[in-house]
C-alpha cells in the first residue's frame, strides 16, 4: 500500500493552542471573557494574546523557557495560559497560598525568566526573592497595579507590556506535539511538592476529555472557582477556547459573589474542591435572587456531608463528582450524584458512595487495580485491595528535573498512583486510601478512610485524621485517631472508641490512641498525615480501651 | 528542563480500537447493536470483535493486509469496522451499488486478501471475480446466507469463521498512530473513484469531532441510515463505541423501517445524504404512529426544497447540514438549519441559506478560501471567489496507489478540495461550485450552481445540471442547461431562459443552449458533469435566445 504521506496539511501537532485560533475565527464576536465592567471577545481575547506572547519573545523568552504566574483567576492570567505557549514557553501557575519560603524553593526549581505577579501577592513575592541569595535573575512583570512598579527594579506593568507586543506576531506552535507546555505543582501532601510537565498533545486530548466528561456542549458559561494554578484550572481555559465559551474571571471565590455571577451571567459550569459546595450551601438563597438555570458543579475530592449536598442541589445544582490528580492533569474518573436516588442515599450510605469514584474518562486509555508486585489486576470482587494505577494519553510526561520520581511513578508501564483501592463487579473502582497512608495492622492492610469515615459520623466531630503507629508489643502498626470538634462541643477518648464499636468496626481497626486538636493541612487545606505520624510517634503507650 | 520521557504509562498511539475496548468495560452490559430480534451489549460485541480478529489472524491476515466488505449496515458490517483493524489490518467498505465491472476494476486496485459479501450480493461479487483474469486469491466470507456457501471453492461463513476465533486474542494497536486503518473510495462524480486512505489517528480524532459537532451526549440511540461504506460510515461505527450508545441497525434504507425504528427504539441521531430527508417526508405519519422524542438528522450535499424540510421538521426533526468530502472523512463543516427563524426562511430565501456551509469543526486546523496561484486567503467581502482548502488531522493520508494524485491534493501544504467559494463578512464560508464545473466566460469565472438554483426554482423542473460548451464565437464557453422536468410537466427552452431573465440572471449566465431528459449520475446519485460536457460538444449550434 503507497500513495500517501504525512505533510503540514494533513498533520498538524497537537496543542490547545489551536482552540484559541478557531475559537477567533468561529465565535469572533462572542464574549470569551467577563471580569467586572470589562468584556472581551474571542476575536480580541486572540489578539491580545498574540500581542502578549509577541511580547514576551521581544523582552527575551524562548523556546522552552519557564514564565511562572502569581495571581488569582483575573483576565491576565486567563490570557497568560495561551499567551506564554504561544511564546514557544513553558507555562507554570503557582500557588497563590504559598508562603515566602515555600515560593522561594519552588522558584528555585523552577528557575522561571519571568514571573507574572497580581499587585494582590507582590509582598510575598518580593520576600521569596530576598530568601533566594544570589538573586536569580526573574523579570517581574505586575498584574493590575501600575502604583507598584516601583518595587524591584525589574519590574514591568502587564499592560506596558502588552502595548509592546506586535499584532502580526506569528504563533510558535510546537514541532512536537509532546513539548512540554505548563508546570503544575502537586499539592504535597505526601510530602514534598512535584513539579508535574504537561504537553501540548495531553492538555489537548485531556480537554476534550473534560468536554467529554460532562457531556458539555457549545458556548457554555463558566465560572472561574477552581484556582489556574491547580492542574491549569483543570485545563478550562482550553476547554472554553474549544466550545467557545464565556469565562466568568472572579479575584475571589466567595459565597456572594458566586451567586451574583451565576445570576447575572447564567452560569452553566464551575467547579472546584468540595469547600466550593460548602461556600454555596451558606449562602441565602431568598437574599440573593433565585438561580433560574441549571448549573453543573463538578467537584473532586471528600465530598462534604449529605445536608450540603442536598440544599447545594435544591438551589439548582447538579454535582459530579471525580477522582483525579496532578499527574493525571485533574479528575481523571467521574460520577454524578443522584441524590434523587433515594435508595442509594439515605440509610446514611452517602459516605459508602463518596468512595465509589466511577469509571474512567473517553480520553484515558486504561484504569487498573493492580498487585503493585506482580502487576496482575485484583479480581471484581469488591473486596481485593491492589492500587490504583492508569495509563493513556492524559498523564504527565513526568516530574520536573527528577527523573527517578518520573521513573517510579511509571514502572511497569502505568502511572503508580499510591492509592489502594478495590473494583466492584460492576466495573467501578472504589478508592480505599493513599497506599502510604494505609495501615499494616497484625499483617493486614488496613485503610483509615474506614476508619475516619466512622468516627466522621458522629455529630461532634468536625474532622478527623487517622494514622498508623507502631508498637513494640504488636505486629505491624495501630491506629491512632486525631480528632478536631466543632465549637462547644466536647468528647472523651472512649466516646469515640465507642461509636466505632457501635458501628461494628472489626477489633484490629479501632483505634488505640486518640488524641484532640487541630490538623496540621497543607496550603489546599489537605491533612499532612506525615506530620502526624511523626507526632503518634511521641504519644505514650496506649491509652487502651478506657 | 528535564525528568521526563514518553512511554507506554504516557503515550498510547490514538485508535478508534480504544473507544471499543473502553466501552466494554464502561458501557458493558449496555445495548451496543439492535438488530431484528438481535441485541448485543457491549461486552458482547467486544468479545465478538476479538474473536473475528482472532480468526482473521488464523486464517493468515497480517498487518498491512486489505479486507474489503461488500454488505449493507449489518451487525456483521459493524463488527468489522472494529474487528479488521484489531487484527493489524485496512479494512475498505465497498459501495455496494457497483456494477460487476466496475466492482472488479476496484478490487484489482485493492488487492482485498479477504471480502466479507453479504447474501445479498453474492451475485454481483461472483460475476466480478469472473472478469478478473488470472482470478485473483482472495476469500470470500459469506455474511447470513449459510445455503449459498457453495458459490466458490474458497467460500467461508461468517459465524463459523467467527467461532474459530480465539477470545483470549491479543488485540493488535498501531504502531504509529498515523498508520492506515482504512480505504474509503470516493463516489467518483469527477472521474474515477479513488481510495481515500485514513489513518488511525485521523479516524480518532474525526470520530471526537463528530461528538463535538452535533453537541452528542453519551448513550445515545443512532439508527444506520448512512452507509458504512461512505467514509466508514461517517466514522459513527467508532463514535458510538466511544459514547455507549446504541446501533440500531437496519438492511435497507427505507421510510416506514426508519419510521418504526426511530419509534421502537427512541432513535436520537440518523444521518446520510439529503435524500434521506425526502424518504422521511414521504412517510404518513398518522398511520405510523407519532414520533414522540426529538431525532437529529444530519445530511451532506445539495438540500430538497424548502417544503420537504419543513415537513421533516414538523415530524420532530432537527436538521444539521453539512459540507464534506471523503478526504476530510465525511462533513467537514456544518450548520443548524432554523426554519424557525422565519426571516431568514422564507421569502424564498432558502436557496441562499443552502449554500452557506458554516464553519469548521474543532478537530480541522484551518479551513480557507484561497487563490490557487498565489494561495492566499480571499478577503471576506461576500463575492471573490477562491478555491476552499483546509489543513488538520482529520485530513486524509493520501489515494491509494496514487502518488501524483495525493501530491496535487496537497500542494502547498493545503488539503485543495477543488470547490469553489467565498467568504462572508461573518466567516461563513458559501460554496460556489467545483472548480472543474464552474465555467469561464468571457474571461469571467462563473458558478453554474447559481444558474441551476434559479432553474430549478420553476415548479416544473425535477432536476437540474449546467455545464459550460466551447464555442468558437466566443472567448472561453457558453453555459448549456441540461433539464429533467417532472412527470407529466412540459417546458420549452424559452421557459428555462425566461426564468433565468425573470430571477436577473447577468446576461453571460444565461444558458444558450437547453436539453431536456434524464441526467447521467453516479451510484450515489451524483450527476456525472464530465458526461454532460461531452454531450454539449456534440449538441449544434446555440439555439439562442428563442
Amino acid at each position: 500500500m503507497d500513495g500517501f504521506y504525512q505533510c503540514e496539511a494533513n498533520y498538524v501537532p497537537l496543542t490547545p493552542i489551536s482552540f484559541l485560533e478557531r475559537a477567533a475565527f468561529v465565535y469572533e464576536k462572542s464574549p470569551s471573557i467577563i471580569y467586572d465592567d470589562i468584556t472581551y471577545t474571542w476575536k480580541e481575547t486572540r489578539n491580545r494574546c498574540v500581542k502578549l506572547a509577541s511580547a514576551l519573545s521581544i523582552i527575551g523568552v524562548k523556546s522552552k523557557h519557564v514564565v511562572a504566574t502569581f495571581a488569582p483567576n483575573v483576565p491576565a492570567h486567563y490570557e497568560l495560559q495561551f499567551a506564554v505557549p504561544m511564546a514557544g514557553a513553558i507555562i507554570s501557575s503557582l500557588n497563590t497560598s504559598l508562603d515566602p519560603p515555600t515560593l522561594a524553593t519552588t522558584l528555585q526549581q523552577l528557575e522561571p525568566k519571568v514571573i507574572f505577579v497580581d499587585h494582590q501577592y507582590i509582598q510575598i513575592v518580593t520576600e521569596a526573592f530576598k530568601l533566594l541569595s544570589p538573586t536569580p535573575f526573574c523579570l517581574v512583570v505586575l498584574i493590575g497595579g501600575k502604583n507598584y512598579t516601583d518595587v524591584t527594579p525589574d519590574t514591568l506593568d502587564y499592560d506596558d507590556l502588552l502595548s509592546l507586543g506586535k499584532s502580526d506576531f506569528k504563533i510558535i506552535h510546537p514541532n512536537d506535539e509532546c513539548d512540554p507546555i505548563s508546570v503544575n505543582f502537586t499539592s504535597g501532601s505526601t510530602g514534598k511538592a512535584k513539579g508535574v510537565i504537561y504537553s501540548h498533545r495531553s492538555t489537548y486530548l485531556n480537554s476534550l476529555a473534560v468536554i467529554f466528561r460532562y457531556d458539555m456542549k457549545k458556548m457554555p458559561v463558566f465560572l472561574w472557582t477552581v484556582d489556574m494554578f491547580r492542574c491549569n484550572g483543570w485545563c478550562f481555559p482550553w476547554v472554553m477556547a474549544a466550545l467557545g465559551g464565556t469565562n466568568v474571571c472572579l479575584r475571589e471565590v466567595k459565597a456572594e459573589g458566586i451567586f451574583k455571577s451565576i445570576v447575572t451571567h447564567k452560569v452553566t459550569h464551575l467547579c472546584g474542591p468540595p469547600s466550593i459546595l460548602e461556600k454555596i450551601a451558606d449562602l441565602n438563597n431568598n437574599k440573593q435572587g433565585a438561580i433560574t438555570t441549571r448549573v453543573d458543579v463538578i467537584v473532586a475530592g471528600p465530598l462534604p456531608p449529605l445536608e450540603v449536598i442536598l440544599k447545594v442541589e435544591k438551589f439548582g445544582f447538579d454535582i459530579h463528582h471525580g477522582y483525579g490528580m496532578s499527574e493525571a492533569l485533574g479528575p481523571m474518573t467521574d460520577r454524578s450524584l443522584r441524590t434523587s436516588d433515594e435508595k442509594e442515599y439515605h440509610n446514611n450510605e452517602l459516605a459508602k458512595i463518596r468512595c465509589r469514584e466511577g469509571t474512567h474518562n473517553i480520553l484515558m486509555e486504561d484504569v487498573d487495580v493492580k498487585d503493585p508486585d506482580t502487576m496482575t489486576s485484583v479480581p471484581s470482587d469488591g473486596k481485593t485491595i491492589g492500587e490504583v494505577m492508569f495509563r493513556g494519553n492524559v498523564v504527565m510526561l513526568g516530574y520536573l528535573k527528577n527523573l527517578e520520581g518520573t521513573q517510579k511513578a511509571f514502572k511497569g508501564g502505568w502511572y503508580r498512583t499510591g492509592d489502594l483501592g478495590i473494583r466492584n463487579p460492576d466495573g467501578d473502582i472504589v478508592m480505599k486510601d493513599r497506599a502510604s497512608d494505609s495501615i499494616n495492622i497484625e499483617g493486614e492492610i488496613v485503610s483509615t478512610i474506614e476508619i475516619e469515615r466512622v468516627i466522621r459520623s458522629h455529630s461532634f466531630v468536625k474532622e478527623v485524621a487517622v494514622v498508623g503507629k507502631s508498637n513494640n508489643d504488636v505486629i505491624g502498626e495501630t491506629p491512632c485517631a486525631f480528632v478536631t470538634l466543632k465549637n462547644d462541643c466536647c468528647l472523651r477518648s472512649n466516646d469515640i472508641i465507642k461509636i466505632c464499636e457501635d458501628n461494628l468496626l472489626p477489633r484490629i481497626m479501632i483505634p488505640v490512641n486518640v488524641s484532640f486538636g487541630d490538623l496540621p493541612v497543607n496550603s489546599t487545606g489537605k491533612v499532612l498525615k506525615f506530620v502526624l505520624r511523626e507526632k503518634a510517634k511521641t504519644i505514650g503507650p496506649s491509652i487502651g480501651h478506657e
